[in-house]
């Protein structure tokens, strides 16, 4: 095994060229036996072996940066720069992150990531410092065709063609984002794939570049003429030119040689260059190249005789966003202005079947979340219903355009269903859905709502679909529960801005919001057991939230909690905290259970709701707590 | 007088050339006059009255649809559209307001809009839902060269250009956003511009299609069959086309009749199409077209003998803005590592004499805040202290970079510059800065401090540069009051997360962010004159909130009052009200003073504060108010 060898990228020095394509084996074979136990990114890890060992032989990231955009491709990297031995911690809770983390490499992972599209704008930051310092070291941004349509990219693209910068910006063209590249820039890359010429050309130009006696600026020079020359008179243009760049490529980015020779002469050139690279995503294991949308992150697997079965058996009830997707479904067939609209995640949002059923009513931005709302404030303003999926952390990107067409714009219909909205898991810091609530709490006109089960999903987005009002549904990465809690304990029509008492109770209430209502019936039948009788509220709200409600219940009852699956700060709490403080009685609310200020990393989603108490245990103990407190209070109080 | 008998655009079409013409003039005049009463939008407005004046009369608007970029050049329209017995209540309080607005006109203003690039993806939003609806209206975008470089208007352009809806988008090229258009698509616009070959292959197809029998789609075929062959051989590419846009133009966007006759044929042309307009910022008045930076949003003016002076004599202070520049300017003096960033604001930051200073030390990332934050993150990790001045309202585009590159990778330090934090007055709800202080709170590891005057500032401004952190400092547009309050009050030195009493007092307190501080202590002041000692505290930080003094102020004062110049949901009270909840506190924070939830419409900056209570006969009402509630319950108790 030379992997074991591989201490620091220094290691790579040593090897000859058929060592390098054995450890490139090696290196593939260790990422799918370890996304094999612990899930993970496995098709674009997989695609970029052969990159990533070529990047770290010629450039000495030591010095020089390395950015991978998103960083869901950093697997090899992690196994480069001194992580080989802790890889199959992967994911887990303490172990390594799954993505580029400086609290694991301050020297080797630059920046922590997760979001897709800044890296050229981070990576323009790095080589303008060093340009500043006069440092002669080089910059590479790492970033897929996908991303490079996000809006933060081109606009980094742009401003970084302006500005003499030294900084390579490879394209790794997998001729997909996650499921399938989408918009005119797509078009652009294939017409260079399959351009012969563009091919030729540049195997002519370092054809040429290698038999001359040339080096350093020199080299550069030649270069730079001859292919301007060439490129006036026969080359396509490329799109990326008009943004200032020298585009380069493409080249086979499964042959190591080619890259290796391809690098070596890109390292000396100045400027900003793009270096276009052709990669397949699972390249080597083949369940992932046939179905790579399957294997973005894929669950923990088993392979069986060449075929490739889930580790854990499926479980029977859909996730919420398959829920929420099929209920859309229902709607769209009773209602031609509804629409659905994703932004790179037809998949994950369980909109496929939508796109299936109504191709001429389905969009995908592709990973533009700013563009995907701003057009689904126009398909409302045209008189459509549309129903823009995007997860809680991608839909950050969206804020301005939630604050300028949807709550500044007043009564545009756009019903948001807000994915992945709380703890993630595996996923970890860069993808917790923690903030959802915090940020669009302070917009007007907004309507805020997350369901309790599938019962209440069904309501509020058949509540959606009606309001003249923008209104955002939130609910976790987790299955749905069954049923209509809420209607098996009575009757509770979903009414806008009303909250629902679920189980009565006259020893203390808990105001749970969304997904935190089982846990809360949970812990009232913990106390039950030990003789109390305690509230259980479905927020349903948390804006325009149920004011009269909170304020009887801060009258009536001896104590009062919240629990949400978001940020303590500005959530949902925050909001019942405010509301109560307007009407004097803000001393009433015991406690806020949520998510505290700090970064959460990655553990399973159970380990993780567990930490923050928000199980039946849990807000059973948080209770105990606060009428523990209560007694204290008043022992001391009698003792006077 | 022509403009006064255009009630609606069908007035249009019974003008002749000639009177179109002079309308021209008519509403260039008007425009200026008003502009010079009451400030607002002028260079912008300017460029646009012929272009302005083409589209109403060549498409139906009541039907097709039409969307201003930002919307800082709609004064023509509003006069066409039944607004112009108004005009002269531009920016007024109830008057109308600087910027398209649907509660004016839902017929004619199709988004209530202020910031820029989102006109091409709300344009094809409103475009897929007539075609959708079987409708075969017109939709146009009119967006600037400026606007066109921010991500999410490239976003928008990606996916436009890649489904097939009737899109016409009008690049109104004025060769600047709002002062020099950045980035390399610039050239792009340039290229196209001095291209003779380009010109003349647009009057060649012109001239063409003129002579030909034909109409309708075989028109359309035919138009594009001679471009496609031509194009192929000789045009020069554009970099939109590359996007899936076809691209006519460029015509001289100052020419009535060349733009009527272009939109007529444009108008029949199906798909995507983007037509290059030329235009000059401040057209027909030569102020303006000298400086056109002066005139983008400029103040109530006379003119007098040709010279052109402002209406109120200057304030001696200068604004927020410029006192930070000031200080960022002598840090950077002494620090190598100092670096601005502002996003195409040089001016409105005050950043001006820092780009002449330092020109190799300082980016204008063009209207990009996204990639701005992003590559000033790059700048941190590459050992640089970049500061970042954006607008409240414009860093909105940030967020999702103040959490991933700022939040995320902790110890980055990061000096934002957040101006315009507050009511800013005439601009009205779109450019309000309200919700900072709530977007970012939420957010791990950001440190959010306000200053109360000049010497404050620079405190902030120095502890920004020292600390291995991210820090936002927020500051209204006004003038910053002179001196240094704290200090002239007592010693009060700057520490992290610290507030400073700066009166004391035992008879209440008012905890004061940033600029509200000075109403604070004339509250104090009136209070005092009534025999009350009040306390005034400068909060200084919203993160990390000074929590003790906070308690300790909830337990010895008889009320505690909270004031900030943002949005109640989640701000500084609000931050205050969690903190003491935590503490068991929260019945002590008797009042928050700040926005209700609600859009804020144009009004002055003064008559703003007065609304909301945040003026020293403001709070000390609010103050009076607390009391008397306060001794209600005493009193209701005592009588038990």
């Amino acid at each position: 095994m030379i992997l074991e060898q591989i201490k620091s990228p220094e290691d790579l020095g040593g090897l000859t060229a058929a060592q390098l394509q054995s450890l490139a084996g090696e290196i593939r074979q260790r990422i799918t036996d370890v996304v094999a136990q612990t899930g993970g990114h496995l098709a674009s890890n997989l695609g970029v072996v052969e990159l990533t060992l070529a990047l770290h032989r010629v450039f000495d990231f030591k010095q020089d940066h390395l950015v991978f955009d998103v960083g869901h491709q950093c697997y090899t990297h992690k196994l480069l720069t001194g992580r080989e031995a802790e890889f199959n911690t992967l994911r887990q809770e303490g172990g390594l992150s799954g993505f580029p983390n400086r609290r694991e490499s301050p020297l080797y992972d630059r920046f922590t990531t997760g979001h897709a599209g800044v890296s050229i704008s981070t990576a323009l930051g790095l080589a303008l410092a060093d340009k500043a310092a006069g440092r002669p070291h080089r910059t590479v941004a790492v970033i897929g065709d996908g991303a490079l349509g996000s809006g933060v990219a081109l606009e980094g693209l742009n401003h970084a063609g302006s500005v003499k910068a030294n900084l390579l910006v490879i394209l790794n063209d997998n001729k997909m984002c996650i499921s399938g590249t989408v918009g005119a820039l797509a078009h652009a890359f294939t017409r260079a794939r399959t351009s012969d010429l563009y091919r030729d050309f540049s195997k002519e130009v370092r054809r040429m570049v290698q038999t001359m006696p040339v080096i350093g600026s020199q080299l550069r020079q030649t270069l730079s003429t001859v292919k301007d020359a060439i490129k006036d008179v026969i080359v396509p243009d490329h799109a990326f030119e008009h943004f200032g760049f020298r585009v380069l490529g493409p080249v086979n980015g499964h042959n190591l040689r080619e890259l290796l020779r391809t690098l070596e002469e890109v390292r000396t050139i100045s400027g900003p260059i793009m270096l276009h690279v052709c990669t397949e995503k699972g390249h080597g294991f083949d369940p992932a190249v046939r179905n790579p949308a399957d294997y973005h992150s894929a669950s923990p697997f088993i392979e069986q005789n060449g075929k490739v079965v889930p580790r854990a058996a499926a479980s029977q009830q859909p996730a919420w966003g398959d829920a929420a997707a099929r209920i859309i479904l229902e709607m769209a067939s009773a209602d031609e202005r509804v629409m659905a609209i994703t932004a790179a995640m037809p998949a994950g949002t369980g909109l496929c079947a939508f796109e299936e059923q109504y191709p001429e009513r389905f969009f995908d931005a592709g990973i533009a979340e700013s563009h995907a709302v701003a057009m689904a404030a126009g398909l409302a303003a045209g008189g459509m219903r549309p129903v823009c999926a995007i997860y809680s952390t991608f839909l950050q990107r969206s804020y301005d355009q939630l604050f300028h067409e949807l709550a500044l714009n007043e009564n545009l219909p756009v019903l948001m269903l807000v994915d992945r909205a709380g703890l993630v898991g595996a996923d970890g810091m860069t993808h917790q859905g923690l903030y959802d609530i915090a940020y669009m709490r302070s917009l007007p006109n907004l309507v805020l709502a997350a369901p309790a089960d599938e019962g209440e999903l069904g309501g509020l987005i058949r509540l959606g679909l009606e309001i003249e009002q923008s209104m955002a549904i939130r609910y976790p990465r987790d299955v749905v529960p069954a049923g209509d809690l809420c209607q098996a304990e009575g009757e509770h029509p979903m009414r806008l801005g009303r909250a629902a008492v679920i189980r009565p109770g006259t020893d203390g209430a808990i105001v749970a919001y969304g997904s935190t209502v089982p846990a809360a019936l949970g812990a009232a039948d913990l106390l039950a057991a030990e003789g109390l009788k305690v509230a259980v509220i479905s927020g349903r709200f948390a804006k325009p939230l149920d004011e009269d409600l909170m304020a009887e219940l801060a009258e009536v009852q001896p104590w009062l909690i919240t629990v949400e699956d978001g940020c303590q700060a500005g959530g949902f709490g925050s909001a019942v905290l405010e509301s109560l403080q307007r009407r004097g009685l803000a001393g009433k609310l015991a406690d806020i259970v949520a998510v505290p200020d700090e970064l959460v990393e990655h553990a399973s989603r159970g380990v993780l709701l567990e930490r923050f108490d928000m199980t039946a245990t849990g807000l059973a103990r948080r209770a105990r707590r606060v009428m523990a407190a209560s007694d204290d209070v008043k022992q001391s109080g009698d003792n006077k």
